[in-house]
């Protein structure tokens, strides 16, 4: 079984690469609930949203979240009314928001609201939220410390990063800490989404990082940086606000002697990059051939190590 | 001041009426709110939105209620998630009941809330809901005891009617309160809603019926029937099965004596109805005009009493 940690736009990709290639018994993709939030009395969980509609195919490839051909009659009615409109919320992605927001309020843990979303889409690999409890992610910037959503969609991401305060004190849900623990448990696969927004948090979670490490598993990261850029997101912005070098070997540096290997593009081959062993290909994923094609090479590579 | 009781579509088009022909300080509107119900985890007011979108000019008119020219993506996408959809929500409808539920939650009451929301409309005169607190109407049928929108929307007005359980343990809201004791009060107008469903559970509230009969002012009441037949809903159904003539005749006498006045239709001039003295006019409304036209009629006739 391969454990995938992601977030957004990227790893979703992979993570969707990844259950086009395995059944659904050998996939499970564990996602970054730190951008979580509650907005006009709706619980919002971007990134489980954007794996759940990237894996079940309708994704919304323009904006990058959301759903493909959606309409914005309920956003523009709010404004009409004088409601907020900064976090924008289409007619069909309403109905996620409401019935995940019904069904926590009625009792049910995100990681059950996640699966019954993930399976009412006809998804079925596993998808599971990294806590069920919140673990916000907040953004110390030069205009001080920021809610998550706050830094990245109201403000664009335009504040200069200083640090992210993750949520060491908060857990892991039950079904990811059952999958840390999983005797069929033959990789970890970090995907390629932003290492300080996306992953941190997962791993930052209380005994996360000790305990994965402790398995023994080969553990790899899909580098999200390509020539000197991210392909997507704020990554570059931030790591050259915090002083990192804006390249493969600038994230191979801060995962550290975390992950036994990192892939990284073509374009990067003659990058320097000390620490994991690494698989150079192509990582950028313009269609779900080429998903499917980075997921089945990361896949072949990680398990020639067991 | 003229204080105008309302419930669904009917009453809305009357109180439009009002509100085109008087000032916003001389016409109140105490809005039914025995139909609310909290759904999929809105706070949902079905005869506040039709009378504040009737107002503001947005009603849909092939629907009798909801906003003109709806879409309805949410819902269709709920429905492939396996959400319930048997109580449809516009888009545009939803924008409503995300607001009240935000702001009724964030305490505000529901006055408050909707006055503000008809503000945000640009509707100037005052939509008052009848309570604050739930005071939810219970219909017993030949098939149990049914909240209401189970009876009205699920089952679509099907099972016979044997009683109304009203709630007559909740007091009036505070506006509607101040309302019935304000020396500016002139008349009370019982708009063309259906007098068991929209107006019962507004005279039902504790001390209301008295009160408003103490003020000595006239009271007159539209009679929602004509030619045996209501207008729209299932007025004439429910009065057959609580064996009531089917008449204007059968609405004066469940006012009985409450009422000073009632409006009938032109159609029914030849009927024999005791008690009230009755202003014989076009009570249908089929364009703007109509409602003003009868507005202005019920106006005149009630000022003159005084």
């Amino acid at each position: 079984m391969i454990l995938a940690l992601a977030g957004g736009v990227g790893g979703a990709k992979l993570a969707a690469g990844l259950a086009a290639v395995l059944p659904p018994e050998e996939l499970a993709i564990v996602v970054n609930t730190g951008d979580d939030f509650e907005h006009l009395g709706f619980a919002i969980s971007p990134d489980i949203d954007t794996v759940t509609y990237t894996l079940a195919g309708i994704a919304n490839p323009e904006l990058g979240w959301g759903i493909a051909g959606e309409s914005w009659a309920f956003m523009e009615q709010l404004g009409r009314m004088g409601g907020e409109t900064w976090f924008r919320l289409g007619d069909r992605d309403l109905a996620t928001h409401v019935e995940r927001t019904r069904r926590l309020r009625g009792g049910e843990s995100l990681t059950t609201v996640t699966a019954a979303l993930a399976s009412a889409h006809g998804i079925a690999h596993r998808i599971v939220p990294m806590a069920d409890d919140p673990a916000p992610t907040i953004v110390d910037t030069d205009e001080g410390r920021l809610a998550f959503q706050d830094y990245f969609v109201r403000r664009q991401c335009a504040p200069r990063v200083k640090a992210l305060q993750l949520a060491p004190d908060v857990g892991p849900s039950a079904a990811f800490s059952a999958l840390i623990d999983d005797p069929a448990l033959e990789a970890v696969v970090i995907c390629p989404s932003n290492p300080w927004l996306s992953v941190d948090p997962i791993l930052a979670l209380r005994g996360v990082r000790s305990r994965l490490r402790a398995r023994g598993v080969a553990i790899v990261a899909i580098s999200p940086i390509i020539g000197g850029k991210a392909v997507k997101g704020p990554a570059a912005k931030i790591m050259a606000e915090l002083g990192v070098p804006v390249s493969s070997a600038g994230v191979a540096a801060h995962y550290g002697d975390f992950i036994d290997g990192l892939v990284i593009d073509v374009t990067d081959r003659e990058e320097a990059i000390n620490g994991p062993q690494l698989l150079v290909t192509e990582t950028l994923m313009r269609s779900p051939d080429d998903r499917a094609r980075l997921a089945s090479e990361v896949i072949g590579w990680v398990r020639q190590w067991n």
